[in-house]
């Protein structure tokens, strides 16, 4: 898709937020000619746009990367915006409650995502979907709860209640916008951390969209950050030496690991990347 | 206050909030000794510190400022900590609401502090008090409701949905709690701007705070940040005119000016200011 | 001039240099634009944009400037990107030394800025200009001081010593290139610093050139950096105790002061500012 | 080694540079500490410090690095100075040849380190010794210039020529001072980038100085460094998809390579981490 198609367009995220491109600064060939201008005459046989792309994100030569900019309109829950604002390389013009009424939207999780307390990930939500009518129950009492927090707010604000407090109460759950705009080294940075499948399901789908967006605007350097960063495999040293037992011979067993000083977590962790390795 | 004194210490804020001095980088001498890396042997007749701190703020030379590093704990109701990240040159560890329950606590604003609209600061809540009833009965709802949502909370909790979502519809006046690093310089233009009236009163609370701790650990930076920043006033082009026509016609003799405290290399300079006015 | 007629063009700068507008994001609507999202629907009374630029430069309202992006191609003497580079805010690409060969381009001061060192600012040249012939034979010699250096920077290189090290004895005049982006907000605040009369003459010579490339791109956001932080004046809080006793007894009517070109809003913080003058 | 006895004491590096530790805030225990407050009451689990540095070191949990911090006075050649300054997330005061005389200091390279310009790294020199004779003479002439780049700055200074213009001529080998200033997270990343064989000699020699002293300060942080990233092999999308064929059997040949689609350069990157993989 072309720079100007896609910019202004709303990509739809959750139940009512969404990601708008609003503007852009460079593409794939801006990148090359700034990391040209480091190199200078230097770069000669580096003649083909693409291979540079990929040798600089492969030797982390970042600074070309930077020379891309995007700007977003983003509509967000604010724990969502909470999760986000954390990147702190990034320049935001939030909408603000008080200056304004904040708006009826409340985000409703979709009943299929409603999961349980992962016993394995302290941090997040397990695989196991929780039952249908309590799945079912809770989304009914959260929209109870937002359109009980919302009547609220609108007589406190009735009452003339300075907005700034009357709005203490309202819910993460509310929806707010913001502008955002980021280069495009930070912008791979936020997706490498928010596509993992440890990111919260919700700022997991706005990474998506934005991904999507990257890949559309500048493709050479989104295949470079998939098949360099986002796909590749890092080991540790200690996996590195188990690796070169099993370049030998057949995959070592988890006892014949301990010796080599792995925890039992990165254990697991290790076979997970062989295992990745071995259906790819 | 010895700098032993003060680390550790616990300054209550807000009804449930603090803020404490975890460690500290750093003092008026840090300032002064890295000053004088820049300017080398060309120092000596700037001789004493205090003046050197006066010099370096007035003519905002920053980057000395920055070598001071404040590490403090803060528990603060999630819509001030919102605020407060959009600074975004300091270091930040909050407590996860994904890998941990969070505490029952919410902050329940004073009834003296809940006052109306603003009508001419559309940021902001006006000096007029509320109808004391009214105010005592939005405390009392804001509070119900907060029992209310927490209850629901910890429901979630026990049907083991996993709290990423159980916490969704907390309110933004919750409690969190993080570590925030910040440098000198940074933490200035912080208290710049939360200590002035137009921020929000709650996080104003926090920045006196912060201020009077920063008063006790770098007492000459500090009245030098009063002096030159918060209660200097800035005049615009065209105010500047105006000022013109209202001077009188006979200025103040350099004598005459000692004994309002300025020093020699001052003086000259807010006879260079008023020469600068008269011929515009 | 138009964005089109801009960008691309090659403005030269002290005797070898230039600055270089390579790619522009946003004018003074983004800023308009972005300033809206935090202001929402409590916009409706700031209707006009020039009015909201200068609202948000008087009360430090930054973050909407950050939403424009400037990307310029610059060629500078290394003494001057020394300087220029303590602005970390900022992206650069410059031409690498280990890389490539540095041309042989050098910077040769104007005998009319050969001037003595400043008795009264340690930092900087005086207005004394130095003998005639004197300020020839520096430059003469300099020049061929320069090529020398060349000179033997090519034999190292002609013996195959690697460029990182045969480079090591260039002068801190040889010029060098670099793409350097950065966001109005903060390109304002290089401005500031360096179009200030302290700034070295050379750097404040590139300033100048950036400063009328922002002018001729956001108008309306320059015309208010230049009112409310280029040409304004701080008055500190001992400094406004004496300009107390400077004002005459009888102030100016607001209506005389409307012909200064003030607006009511700004009339009326111009009156509480004296007014706090006066309560000193 | 006890904080106590690293701070202040001077590391020699090259032949007249040094570094030396001004301060320190905090050691792997803050970074323990201010995780916990992130993982709050869930952390029961993660039981002992150096398991839970180690775990974030892996999982890319950077915040918990931010809370230390170190303030290191260094003295280097310009040149270093230069690539330096490119890691902006840091806090610098430098000696400033504006306000003072730069003192009679060049860095002057030991013969066995003067090197052939690489043929396959355009970016660095090789390993190949240059002929001693022609290295000496190299060093010789540089000396000899140094020297008299020097007197040609004093004779200027004589002339009472300012500072600021006299120095322009001055050698990029000019050594210079700085306090600098940063956080353990951005030294880690500082570190990677300068201590890989790729950086120049020279800035090399002051990474391993300061990784030395990361080592004796954060001994637990530094470890998990040098084992999850410093040690550790990144493999790309394709390299694990040869790495899947090695697993079962024998090394692919370079020709068998190709059919997954590396480049020739990146058969050669694959194959030495292999080397490196079996030279463990």
């Amino acid at each position: 898709m072309e720079k100007q198609e896609i910019i202004g367009k709303e990509f739809r995220c959750l139940d009512k937020g969404f990601v708008r491109l609003v503007d852009l600064m460079g593409n794939d060939s801006s990148i090359v000619q700034s990391a040209r201008v480091s190199y200078g005459k230097g770069t000669k046989t580096i003649s083909e746009d693409n291979s540079l792309i990929r040798y600089l994100m492969r030797h982390r030569h970042t600074s070309p990367f930077e020379m891309v900019e995007y700007k977003f309109h983003i509509r967000l829950p604010i724990f969502v915006a909470r999760q986000w604002i954390r990147h702190r390389t990034a320049n935001v013009n939030e909408y603000s409650g008080r200056y304004s009424i904040i708006p009826d939207e409340f985000y409703l999780p979709n009943p299929e995502i409603v999961r349980k307390q992962s016993k394995t990930n302290k941090q997040g939500r397990s695989d196991e979907l929780i039952d249908a009518t309590l799945a079912n129950e809770f989304i009914s009492d959260i929209k109870a709860t937002q359109e009980l927090l919302y009547e609220k707010y609108n007589n406190y604000l009735r009452q003339d209640i300075a907005r700034e407090l009357a709005r203490i109460n309202l819910p993460l759950s509310t929806y707010t916008e913001w502008y955002w705009k980021i280069d495009l080294h930070n912008l791979f940075h936020f997706l490498e951390l928010r596509l993992h499948p440890t990111a919260q399901y919700e700022i997991r789908e706005y990474a998506k969209i934005i991904a999507n967006i990257v890949k559309q605007t500048c493709p050479m350097a989104y295949q470079a950050f998939e098949d360099y960063r986002l796909n590749a495999i890092n080991f540790s040293a200690i996996e590195l030496k188990i690796l070169k037992e099993m370049l030998k011979a057949d995959p070592l067993s988890p006892e014949q690991m301990v010796n080599f000083g792995l925890s039992k977590r990165e254990i697991e962790e290790f076979i997970t990347k062989i295992h990745k390795i071995n259906n790819l």
